[in-house]
């Protein structure tokens, strides 16, 4: 097919081995077991308290963690693969951003979080995070589709890690706000930061590749597969490093009702603004999951089913009333190309998630809450009001939109240097720049005349 | 594409806007957390009993439940992808209903089951028994496939969910039978409730659109994922909701072995019925299946594993034949056009699993299941003889029979208004009447040629 | 389109009934439900040891079983379906064979491992071990691929069982070496049996069904559904039967960071040796597993993230160069012909996994396992030291490997009767001589000429 002549071949091999390179002689140096996955740290903590190894907490995170990385590798993965010669970059460059960010994420958010006497300590629960942050250039990732190097992507989870885990610091750990979701943290912050690098990379002549810019019958079916995925879990995402117990259990809820009730708006809205009243696979494949993030925040309070339902309605209409009428103007009034409309899943609904936390969490009683101090420990303990809480939250919105569209900008120059093998903008959408593509299946008439030719033979081996 | 004149526009949004519009405000009066997912209660919970928080049964029962949400909504979804031009609707309207259907049931099966002081108390178990009922209205989608309207099949969900919580709730509460994993309530219900519909629905002119009504390479392919996923989680499925311990660890391994065996018995047939021995890809997508169906009932109790086996062996053999010589026999004779064959898959092995549940409970004895009391509480009790439970389950599959029949005739009638946008009987199983399809791949042809074009110029961004 | 006259209709069919018919008297005779599983023994248990429910190792087991069952149904039966044209019998005859050998496997591994007075106990460890075995006979048919019938399949997997339980047999309980993941057991064993068979049944004139042994777009991108299912619950894989606890954690975690290297090692390879370094789908399906692989024997030692990470990263490259250099050389010098490289996937890696195994097990120190006494028992009681579980780790590669092949090539002869139903050298990689095939799609066009035609008639059932 077409033989062109990127320098791939010197770039991203160099890239990939110095990256991995550098992690293996910084975890060499920084990394260690905890005292859940150290034998000799788990065996003595046995001893001291008397304890179980069904009590490893292992158990109680591990299948929340698979969850997340189902939808990490295969959610986010496949919901890409909707364009119609994109499919192989989409699933598999996903994955290789994802490998190297996990790793790298391991040591940002260890960096922040998790030093102990100098080492980074790291169990199930640093794996989730790890995911997390992950999850969050990959959002960046599909406001990017299509037009951008994995070598221009490797670069951009370096830095983006970086921001990521600095943001959270922020948030978490200074402000004292509640995110276990991350509405804030990783959907605001990562579609904020993608659209900005979209918006610095802008291709005035990307309408050379427009046709090949949509899907086809079969690879809308792939992409399917990312949606449902995501769907399912997202309950898991959302409660996956919340506390035990109540909270976990009922973060799940909310965003298992806030996402059925987010699906029926995504189809009303659908039906209600399409050509004769027909459905578009780009609304149910996108805005059905914004009732996942718009419960990333509050999900893990006491929203309320029924709070969970109304956050989640309201989440797929703005969604998909997104997808119909802000994404073209976006594109034609603020020069943003946002390929997979990552501001209309994750920009928006994780703005609404940021402030239905906020609120969720300025009314919050002790009436409400009992004992349960987990979720609101600052304000159990005294330390804050309500209102005070519900502040911080609104500045932690604030603080994160700042830090993606500083952030953006930076790291958007930098990859806009021409060193890192992009495609010109007649190919982008376009597998066979980075991939040897194979042909399609031969026609059944071929077939049918080899078979025909075939069946005068005798048969069996 | 095609511009087809149908009201979608009017009917599907004010549905899903009307439904979910209800849904939350009966959510807001009536509806819970359970003390295990309120914080406060919770946390009284945990000071009174010393608890700890891993004791939590979101613990225990949510890894099934995940298993059984991607049964829902992967499994049946892809399952139905098989039809050439009916993907989108196949994964979509499913992931529809679904998301509906598992609200509403979470109100009728809690009016029914789950009452404290006038509200609803909501939890894991709730929601795992919510995707069991909607599993039932997607078994009558199956039968409905490619003839109806979203329109109908919501409407549909909103009569099936009542009657099922009603049937579910006369066979355990007031009957007594255990049927754990739905051979009688999910699979036997759904699967004669959606056959009646069909019935009503005969389309006598259907045949206009038989060249659609059929698969092509890829769509099987598909339909294979969603088949494998069913196949897999099935032990959980069928152990979601029994007794921990024991029970559910037993299920487990009796669904596993079922299934396995029925897998055998499948190809097996299938071969010995194909033309020139050939294998058929219906058979293997579904009657593989018929083995977890057929232990849903007797899963849980001590049908030992060979015992389990020839069960599924049975099963197996019975769907595939069904498929090869009724399904034909059906549609001629009874009219009844039933697309995915749920007859075979979940009509005939739903009520095997119910006789040999009755069977099998009429056999327990004391030296068998010891104190295991889960099983037959009111046999170890004292309450029944075993083989007046025996009676009770056989009692049970007859008025799950009758409930659907009749209910199904007048949901039927009900579905046959013609104000629901449904399709014509010339476009028939064809997603271009209710969505917005992409064309297909541009050929390698142009594709080479565009690429030959675009070699000469200069690449690298 | 084909109509050839294989006798599968007589040899399938036979084979099949026969070998569950036997299975299910060899169940009814031999197979009990474990004291987990019993109703009655488990209730005595509860009451003896003032148990809870909890403690039953179900909870402790399942989900990394449901990991594990979807790598061999998901995972292996799609990873196959790359082939153009053998996507029906790589997801079903793999979906086949695992139902038979997990049933068989039970039989093998109980009677070698399990049995209490005469009888074989089984429950959640038992069928996680069955799976594993289940992996190995996979392994061995994705060298074979598209060249046997589904009765030599079966065959093969009645003899490849019976050995690898004897193997397992020899290492665990006679060597005492340690294997939690299998790169000896499964993925050495495997994959050196599969390729001795594929070298007696090798086939001269295979290249005139070269054509077909390709992927197609689409196709590749089924297999990546494997791929990433695979990668992503290999960490439940090789930590799913190790000692509970920090055990079971740290090999997740070591798996994890394996995998994630190994992925940069990969991509960075397949650059740097394709064409105008572009990549090969291949390698990304294959390679980028290696690190898998590679810490099956390891993972649950004392490797460290960084060693992980290392062994990873290695065993992406040595996957990698393998299916660009080796394989062809295998083939043309070796007349081995191995469809999916399994020796690049399985073979190398798992040999370089046995050697990390061996050489982190001589390390082993009291300092660093402390009380942990799980990974090397024998040590731990001073009855071996180190250095000398280290050899007898190498001791088993040594009998793992001589296994494989003497067994390899006396059940290579033995498929080599030309009884079996086998494909023509003609006819190989192709559907159509097992399957009824569907015809493709029509084309846009003709549904394009249906519509207009039909969008003239009135709408509206």
């Amino acid at each position: 097919m077409c033989e062109h002549g990127t320098n791939l071949r010197l770039t991203l091999p160099l890239t990939c081995v110095i990256l991995e390179v550098i992690l293996i002689i910084l975890f060499a140096v920084l990394v260690e077991y905890d005292h859940e996955t150290d034998a000799k740290l788990w065996h003595k903590h046995l001893l001291q308290h008397n304890d179980s190894n069904y009590n490893n907490d292992f158990y109680y995170r591990y299948p929340s963690f698979q969850d997340v990385h189902v939808m990490i590798f295969v959610g986010f993965g496949f919901l890409m693969t909707f364009l119609q010669r994109y499919g192989f970059s989409s699933v598999a460059f996903n994955f290789l951003i994802a490998a190297f960010a996990l790793q790298w994420a391991t040591l940002m958010q260890g960096f922040f979080h998790g030093m102990h006497g100098g080492k980074i300590h790291i169990g199930v629960e640093s794996m989730i995070n790890a995911d997390f942050c992950t999850g969050s250039v990959l959002i960046s990732f599909g406001a990017l589709l299509g037009k951008t190097s994995p070598v221009q992507l490797l670069l951009m989870a370096v830095f983006e890690v970086t921001l990521f885990a600095t943001n959270e610091y922020i948030l978490l750990s200074i402000l004292q706000a509640k995110d276990a979701g991350g509405s804030m943290t990783i959907h605001t912050f990562g579609a904020y930061f993608g659209l900005v690098v979209a918006r610095v990379l802008y291709r005035p002549q990307l309408d050379k590749s427009k046709h090949k810019n949509c899907s086809v019958y079969h690879s809308d079916l792939f992409a399917m597969i990312g949606t449902i995925y995501l769907w399912m879990f997202w309950p898991s995402f959302n409660s996956a490093i919340t506390a035990h117990g109540d909270d976990q259990h009922r973060t799940v809820m909310n965003t298992y009702y806030s996402l059925a009730a987010c699906t029926l708006a995504t189809f009303a809205m659908s039906s209600l603004v399409g050509p004769g009243g027909k459905l578009d696979m780009v609304h149910i494949q996108n805005a059905a999951l914004a009732g996942g993030v718009a419960v990333g925040t509050a999900g893990e309070m006491m929203l309320t089913p029924f709070g969970s339902m109304a956050v989640g309605f309201l989440a797929g209409t703005i969604s998909t009333l997104g997808y119909k009428f802000l994404s073209p103007v976006m594109e034609k009034k603020l020069k943003i190309q946002d390929t997979c409309g990552v501001h209309n899943l994750h920009g928006m609904p994780g703005i609404l998630g940021a402030v239905v936390g906020a609120v969720t969490a300025s009314l919050a009683t002790r009436e409400v809450y009992g004992d349960g101090s987990d979720v609101f420990p600052e304000i159990y303990a005294g330390n804050f009001s309500a209102s005070e809480q519900g502040v911080r939250q609104a500045i932690s919105l604030a603080v994160t939109l700042g830090m993606a569209l500083v952030g953006g900008v930076i790291v958007g120059f930098i990859l806009k240097l021409p060193i890192y093998s992009g495609p010109p903008d007649t190919i982008c959408f376009e597998d066979a720049i980075y991939w040897e593509v194979p042909g399609e299946m031969e026609s059944q008439e071929e077939l049918g005349t080899v078979m025909s030719e075939e069946v005068q033979k005798p048969l069996n081996s």
